[in-house]
């Protein structure tokens, strides 16, 4: 066997673990009966160990060493996976192994203590899992050592390669005094949509008709992939060829499963359209955590929130809600939907709040990491934060600081890559633009296949060969500019506003 | 560590990894994308492999027998789960492991193509992988040696210990005189039930909807299990605290769901309440095919065609479908649930033809090993003897010999265990009765608790700790007996057809 063949043997069988514990988890999540939890664990644990053990084990090193020297002569997807292996490599072989598994087990419990935790709208009981989660990614940083100064920034850089909190300060710093003069202005606006059509008692079941209908309209393919119902939406890859995506059905409020699937779907078609000649290899996956989140967020507001999407859509909905949306025209349906108004759930936010929702939970994990915030003062500095940001104050620990399942999950320095895949999305809308001047028309014609391949074309396909900045300045032209997304949301709800 | 410290450490490695399989296959049967079985099917080669390498390795090996040489000092329960790993450990370590891999790969693509071929009602599509997989099993038959004195003896052995064609044959042998005598005289009778009304739209959804109510009386514990759609029903234990049923809807005829459903349970039952010392050893499974069975028609047939659990539970079926037997007399219903009529499908056929369907594929299965029976021969003979039997013959091989999945899966050996499973379950109705003579008002009362208690104090409980016959003597005072099962289904069918 060639070196490279060794490789994709290698890589091969850690994709087959990858796939059972994609499964395991899914299943977690979509229904798998309480009791059996612990003992799901546990599997997970294991094999988790395992997968572990292959990407850390000395042969693997050596390969590695062996393609490194013939880097020149490798062709690029396979150049790139070994960059990438190597990175990995190096990250994980500095914890030991034992220490790595506890850390799974641990992680696999918290998510089930935090489902139970939020239902009771209780952060006592989940505060000793955090602690363990925070205290033991502290004692993985010092196994890693600090990249960019600090340890937060060692974390930004696993989900997004050179991000610091120097640059987040300075981009969210001026994204957020434009949003805020926004939200400012908006609540003096005497033009507020009328909303209260939007609150009805809407059938899961034709909430969920719907859903396959939107699904189909934007390209998903239901033979590579399916919906199911969770608490907590996620998009997953099993394997390239199954790639599910779940929502949340709330009868009063169909927006939930509407735009969580429409996100979801965003994610699904990046890895539904991966390259083919990536196939098997590390680097058939998202370029990152913020380009994967660019693909999301791009579907649900440049394309879930765009009016002439409504115009094609409206009428289609209105099938399965008749009653509710008896006498109601699609431009007071649109501007219902992009009503913005500051609220307390990160993924029912609007598009111009939730960057907010995103920078509150990065300054309490920046001081987690990097000051001296304790877990226990938690729930309170998120009350605080939100009354400061928002103006709004969470009354109970369930739709505050127990809301997302990151940190259960030990995901620190996750959560910026979504305002990130904000910018990012802004700044692939603004070059399609130039590729696609009927952009709306398309939407209007519920023709959205030619946008789905300018994005494959400039993102997908490329999986992880690309690192992010590569993509943005090969599809746009330029470096990451926030003043796309900013100058996007003036115009647009000025429009719906009235500002002036 | 010591060494049952050792063995328990590496059993429980083995059952994460059964854990990860059981819920690929679960998986790819109630709903994985189409496009993503070839990659499921490497995955689960994969990970069948490297359990196929623990369940085979040389340490595993030195491990057993250091713990046999200090058997006399071991519990039970840990010296049979010994015996039952060293009787796997050598029927594993005489198959070269890439074949043994292949092999696996091989089935789960003949489960996939089988599927299809069903769907299409052609047998062509499906004979090369059957071919295949008789080739191959002949082959193991090879490394394992023949055990009793032929190749389908061995076969027999592996899933009821101590299995022959011998004893089969006689037992078989005397059981279908008395069987194909009532058929006839049931032919003859002119008291038939009136069954039309059995037939009607029944939607899907209630179907469901009575399923779970049925699941909650006999006792399934829904926090440690649950209910799905399938092609083929099965019950897989995920792990011991997630042993999860599936079932079939046909709307026009809901008896395929409603006893395919108790069915299962009866199953699930022995899973769910296996002895909590068993737990994470070898011995925490059923004690054979044969005995499982046995679990699994005794719900369906001393439970699910009891005319006094129809008492207890018709006026709630009623409410589920209140057109189709409205104006019908649970007498009358039970009768023609009772219905014996020769048919061609063996999961819906009737408590008494069934053995005749098992008696078929034991013998089509005993010529494929034994004998000079060719796979392409099929077909043509399983439909003769259909109609030697049963008076019957299929139209097409969906609903002859594509019917099951059994042999897509390579599980030749295994059907005799279903008849087997009716004489147990026979013999230990008869001793049941010794201990709850109330046994019928106990399902007029709605009350399956003693029988369930009576069962896993007999049954459940010891899981494999004590071996079939040991299990069958303690619980009924005698051996194996087809006596009872005979005389059970004369009285039965004398007094439904008023037979003379």
């Amino acid at each position: 066997m060639t070196l490279e063949q060794q490789f994709v043997e290698h890589t091969g069988k850690m994709r087959a673990y990858q796939e059972a514990l994609a499964l395991l988890y899914w299943d977690l999540r979509t229904g798998a009966p309480k009791k059996g939890v612990d003992l799901r664990s546990e599997t997970i644990g294991t094999l988790s160990s395992e997968l572990f053990a292959l990407s850390t084990s000395d042969a693997f090193g050596e390969l590695l060493s062996a393609l490194e020297t013939e880097k020149d002569g490798l062709i690029p997807v396979m150049r790139r996976s070994v960059e990438e292996s190597r990175k990995e490599y190096d990250l994980s072989k500095k914890i030991p192994p034992e220490e790595y598994k506890e850390f799974v087990v641990l992680q696999s419990k918290a998510e089930s203590v935090w489902e139970d935790a939020k239902a009771a709208g209780d952060f006592s009981m989940f505060e000793p899992y955090l602690e363990k989660l925070v205290a033991t990614t502290k004692k993985m940083i010092g196994y890693w050592g600090e990249k960019n100064g600090s340890a937060y920034n060692t974390l930004l850089d696993q989900y997004e390669p050179g991000m610091t909190t120097e640059i987040l300060d300075k981009v969210f710093g001026e994204l957020r005094e434009r949003i805020i003069a926004l939200v400012q202005k908006i609540a003096d606006s005497e033009h507020k949509p009328q909303t209260s059509f939007l609150f009805g008692q809407f059938p899961k079941e034709a909430q969920r008709d719907f859903s396959y209908e939107i699904l189909g309209q934007l390209g998903y393919d239901f033979e590579a992939g399916r919906l199911d119902e969770t608490v907590h939406p996620f998009m997953t890859n099993i394997n390239r060829k199954d790639i599910r995506v779940t929502t949340k059905y709330d009868e009063k409020d169909f927006r939930t499963a509407v735009f969580g699937t429409i996100h979801e779907c965003g994610h699904a078609l990046y890895e539904q359209n991966l390259g083919e000649e990536l196939s098997g290899l590390p680097v058939e996956t998202g370029a990152s955590m913020g380009i994967h989140e660019s693909q999301s967020l791009f579907f649900e507001n440049f394309v879930g929130r765009n009016d002439k999407f409504w115009n094609k859509n409206f009428e289609l909905l209105k099938q399965y809600a008749p009653e509710q949306f008896k006498g109601i025209e699609v431009a007071d349906y649109w501007r219902a939907i992009n009503e913005s108004k500051p609220s307390l759930i990160r993924i029912e936010a609007d598009e111009l709040t939730y960057a907010l929702h995103i920078m509150i939970r990065y300054e309490l994990e920046k001081g987690l990491f990097n000051g001296d915030l304790e877990v226990k003062d938690l729930p309170r500095l998120w009350n605080d934060k939100y009354e400061e940001y928002l103006g709004i104050r969470p009354s109970n620990d369930a739709e505050g600081v127990l809301q997302d399942v990151h940190w259960a999950g030990a995901s620190f320095g996750y959560f910026p890559s979504y305002a990130l895949g904000y910018i990012y999305a802004a700044q692939f809308k603004n070059a399609m633009l130039k590729d696609l001047p009927d952009y709306d028309e398309l939407l209007e014609q519920g023709d959205v296949t030619p946008i789905r391949e300018w994005l494959t074309e400039n993102i997908h396909k490329h999986g992880a060969v690309k690192k992010p900045l590569e993509i943005l300045q090969d599809a746009t032209g330029e470096g990451l500019n926030a003043e796309h997304l900013a100058s996007y949301l003036e115009q647009k709800y000025t429009k719906i506003y009235q500002l002036n």
